[in-house]
């Protein structure tokens, strides 16, 4: 089998390597063109822009460093072009999660402004409690809580942001409250790092990293922390279940709609209308039984984590970014949503062949050959008629002349799913201690949080993410999963209970006794947010500062801008992170000092890069074997 | 003679070529290192970063498009990477003229606030007039001014700014309405420029043109127009003077600061300070004369223009961006203020090797080996004592052990300066008439605004700038210039009046009847939006849309990503826009269809690429004469 990390892609080998064998055979027989086919063609890598080394910032360049030529024309040197290139990508990363918190609070304003039902009042409460709002009704309570996080937001830099000391674990407040990273405004925080990183601004590298950690703050908070306390109020609180993956989930008597991107919100109200008899009856009319929703990327995650509330629907998660292409490629699907990112462009040609019409519903997303109709509350009656019926009309037109083929045994119908930091404390007894005495006794080494994207470069398509989490939980780990690869582990199996016979003899035990897999799901990478409470709550418990904890961080595939931002959130509370993939600093000691050895004097967090699955493995459960003594264990 | 643009850079010269060859031949002599050594070391270009189509936002990149290979991984094709890279250097250019209007304006709402005397009252009656605030004194007047421009920036994005019409030339903003280009807040407005070339976001190009022509309208208004006239506002309008120019206005006998940067309202109070008697008793304590103020880049263009307002401190310009490390390198400067961008990475070893203090007055713009003394209206006392202090002890321990070395031949004493939308209005007699009857004469072809940056490979430094000003002035083509372009034509002699002799025949007595140079001088970038409101009231004068007008803007040797977002207003305005280089965007046949030919249905705008001067000076006249020919002349 070929392999197609960067170093050893094969010429021989027409489309890269997956971890889900059942996609990669599916991929390789499709007469269409996929990002895992595009791997090969774009094999030879740029060791200037690998390393981070090249600056196209104004036109006397591109400007490369080289033994040669140390500096730009400019004068800027190798550590200041790192720099520069690294801020600006977490700037831009932590703006994507910006922008998702702002129309999710947005969307909670609207609703509570037009008493439309809350499906989370659980969540109500206690994100009233979080950030002291007493009084008023729910949707009074719930329109404060949306106002302040968008005062917030739109805050000036040199304003503070008012909601990150009751957000923040209060031993990391007040260390980043002592290194003067507590963020202003978040949308100024992003503009003023990329204007920082603009032609002839900053040049001092350390400046640059203290504004990436102050970035990585804000995306953490309301990025992360956030976005998934609003979507379980406005949307229900994930339960816990038993759900279906793959491409089996798609069944053609359906009229299909896949879904795309980041803001579950923004579909909500299609969703309701979906399950109702009139859009039923609609269906029936051109002979399908229904409409049925396909979950793809993070939204499709979101999805899957909250099923419970509309399973008449919802059929589960297909899979990842990079499974995406192949979804389409089914025929199965007759219309995409997409409204953020891990939206590729390459699905437009397939849904251009496959005939799929395609809608996006944020104008920050639009594909090229996508009909633009941007959600707003107001409209949103307006547009889930308009997307019914051109599903409807996409339907009729499309079914007979285009060939179906749908791998049926793709998947699992067994996927333990919907896990959220609140119901996984309900499941264990209501609080921590039970996870905590697993820790004590040894019966759980530790904890790792397998999360991020998906790639298609850290030895092929989830192929390190699969890799490492086997890897760990035959060391006794317990893994925490979120984001696209949650999506890679789900499909090979990793979230189904039996699961746990892979799983160390310890480890095992337990998933056995609880009936749960080894690799725990979150749903998608806002979810990270979630398992960064669980870190703040676990430290809480035990009366010690996150970094303390035998827990590390690892997105071994990290892909796109918005994974940096994230990590930078998890070095930001002291975390260990690890990366399979340098995020484009090879060429600058000062920055690959700092991250490694730096941040442990700063934060207590440190950046692990690291390509081979074994050292890795052992590297991280070394650190936690650290943790462990540090804690008398 | 070596000839340093990127084809024809000779291993044999250590220096690339400047229009100004007493600068060339100074820096040929130094023996530090500046930009303009580093043009030969950094002279082999990556044609891919170069046509723009080099993707690095994710971890399966960098993609680089082929002729083999049509997409990136994710299936992005060259016209997406262009786009895309396109737009996140228009948004990160407009993000850093918001960000100087923000300063601006907060500046004048505290000065309002605390009732500090104004220096331009008529000037904030013409604001007011334009904005349509008709009650209150000069403060409450001030005051609203600054609030209505801060709660515009400041807006979401789907809430248009309310400015916009107030400010734009009608049939402009009748137009941009119909293309629905209309911006919404600022701030939002880079921000979501940069969410949507995040990776797998939008790969719509033509969805993002159309974001950057968007951007371009904020940039142009608010950053362009409003900078200047809120500092008219507050530091005094513009007068028309002869000036000294170069490193000429160094004197030694002074303690001398050096400007960097493009907020001159933050070191307004240092300017007053300086100006006071206890500022010389302080200077003298230490044998100096007293303090001068050294201007360097567009900050010390705008002291030039308003220079009659404290000749006591402003001694002159010295010089543009890639001239300021050869005025450090003079040994004169015992401190440098900087407070935004064009401030060379290159400065900093050279103000190390000069023992020259450093401070940064913004915290967008930090040098590594530079204090930061973040300006703000509140500490502005203690800042400028800071600084004062800073410059005597630096005065005090360098002078004597540093070697001088000024050339005092370097420079002009008779640069006529000064000049602004208004006083060229009032020094033809109050209205355009005089100067759309020289021009309907045909005794003025034309008007060439010449703006923007100054670069080291478009010929060399400032080489295109000077020689494309030059075939203009031959043709009777009259140039009005702003940007570090003005530094480079003001040290080469083309902004005095005796230049007049340069000129064509009929171009030539205009400007000797009215003793004028053929090239005027309107001081920094920022007055590029002064050279547009000139456009808009020659055109609203003869009743006419703007790309109606015998009128064309050239930014030959455009730098920065700010130059970009300049350049996008400008062709929203519907004006024929020259480059001498391409803006990265080479790669992709939609972009330069569209910026050649398609944009000219949409704004009226094209933008000319073309790295030949003569063919360059061919063209506009082409098109000059093609106006006036429309216009019936």
């Amino acid at each position: 089998m070929s392999n197609c990390s960067k170093t050893s892609c094969q010429t021989s080998c027409s489309t890269c390597m997956s971890a889900d064998k059942k996609l990669e055979s599916f991929i390789k027989e499709l007469d269409v063109e996929t990002s895992h086919h595009r791997v090969e063609s774009q094999s030879i890598k740029c060791k200037f822009g690998l390393d981070g080394v090249c600056c196209r910032l104004c036109s006397n360049g591109p400007c490369r460093i080289t033994p040669k030529a140390k500096r730009g024309i400019c004068g800027a040197d190798a550590d200041t072009i790192v720099a520069r290139n690294f801020l600006r990508a977490v700037a831009a990363g932590s703006g994507c999660y910006i922008h998702v918190i702002e129309n999710t609070a947005l969307n909670l304003k609207k609703m509570a402004e037009n008493k439309e039902p809350l499906k989370g009042l659980k969540a109500l409460d206690r994100v009233s409690n979080i950030l002291g709002i007493t009084d008023g009704d729910q949707f009074e309570k719930a329109y404060k809580i949306a106002d302040s996080i968008l005062k917030d937001l739109y805050k000036p830099r040199y304003d503070k942001m008012e909601l990150v000391e009751k957000l923040a674990y209060a031993p990391r407040f007040e260390k980043w409250r002592e290194l003067g990273i507590l963020p202003g405004g978040a949308k100024s925080e992003v503009f003023d790092g990329i204007v920082k990183t603009s032609t002839n601004l900053s040049s001092d590298p350390i400046d640059m990293y203290m504004s990436s950690l102050r970035l990585g703050i804000s995306t953490g908070l309301y990025g992360l922390t956030l976005v998934n306390l609003l979507n379980d109020i406005m949307l229900g609180d994930p339960v816990i279940r038993q759900a279906s993956v793959g491409m089996k989930v798609i069944n053609p008597d359906y009229i299909n709609i896949m879904t795309t991107g980041h803001q579950h919100s923004l579909i909500a109200h299609l969703q309701d209308y979906l399950i109702s008899s009139e859009a039923t009856k609609l269906a029936n009319s051109v002979g399908a039984k229904g409409f049925r929703i396909i979950g793809c990327t993070c939204v499709g995650q979101d999805l899957q984590v909250r099923g419970e509330h509309y399973n008449e629907v919802f059929v589960g998660h297909a899979g990842n970014n990079y499974t995406s292409e192949a979804v389409l490629a089914t025929g199965g699907i007759d219309l995409i949503t997409s409204e953020f990112n891990c939206t590729l462009p390459g699905i437009e040609p397939i849904a251009e062949k496959f005939d799929i019409k395609m809608i996006c519903l944020d104008n920050v997303a639009k594909k090229a050959n996508a009909e633009s109709v941007v959600y707003s509350y107001e409209e949103k009656e307006e547009i889930t008629n308009k997307i019914v019926n051109e599903a409807i009309k996409s339907y009729s037109k499309r079914r007979g002349s285009i060939e179906l083929n749908i791998p049926k045994d793709h998947g699992h119908d067994d996927v333990l799913t919907g896990l959220s930091e609140s119901n996984l404390k309900e499941f264990l007894g209501g609080n921590w201690k039970a996870l905590v005495d697993l820790i004590a006794k040894g019966r759980i080494k530790g904890i790792a949080c397998i999360v991020g994207c998906s790639n298609l470069t850290a030895k092929g398509h989830d192929v390190f993410t699969v890799e490492l989490a086997e890897a760990l939980i035959k060391k006794d780990i317990l893994i925490l999963s979120a984001g696209c690869s949650s999506g890679g582990l789900e499909n090979v199996g990793l979230m189904s209970a039996k699961a746990a016979t892979k799983a160390g003899d310890s480890l095992r035990k337990v998933c056995e006794e609880l009936n749960i897999p080894p690799v725990l799901n979150f749903g998608p990478c806002l979810a990270i947010g979630r398992l960064e409470m669980i870190a703040a709550e676990l430290a809480e418990y035990l009366n010690i500062d996150i970094p303390q904890l035998p827990l590390i961080l690892s997105a071994p595939q990290w892909l796109e801008e918005q994974a940096l931002a994230d990590g930078v959130f998890g070095l930001t509370l002291g975390l260990p992170l690890h990366l399979a993939l340098p995020p484009f600093v090879g060429g600058s000691e000062l920055a690959l000092n700092l991250f490694s050895e730096g941040l442990k004097e700063i934060t207590g967090g440190q950046l692990i890069i690291d390509g081979d699955v074994d050292n890795t493995a052992n590297k991280l459960e070394e650190i936690i074997e650290e943790r462990r003594k540090g804690l008398g264990l």
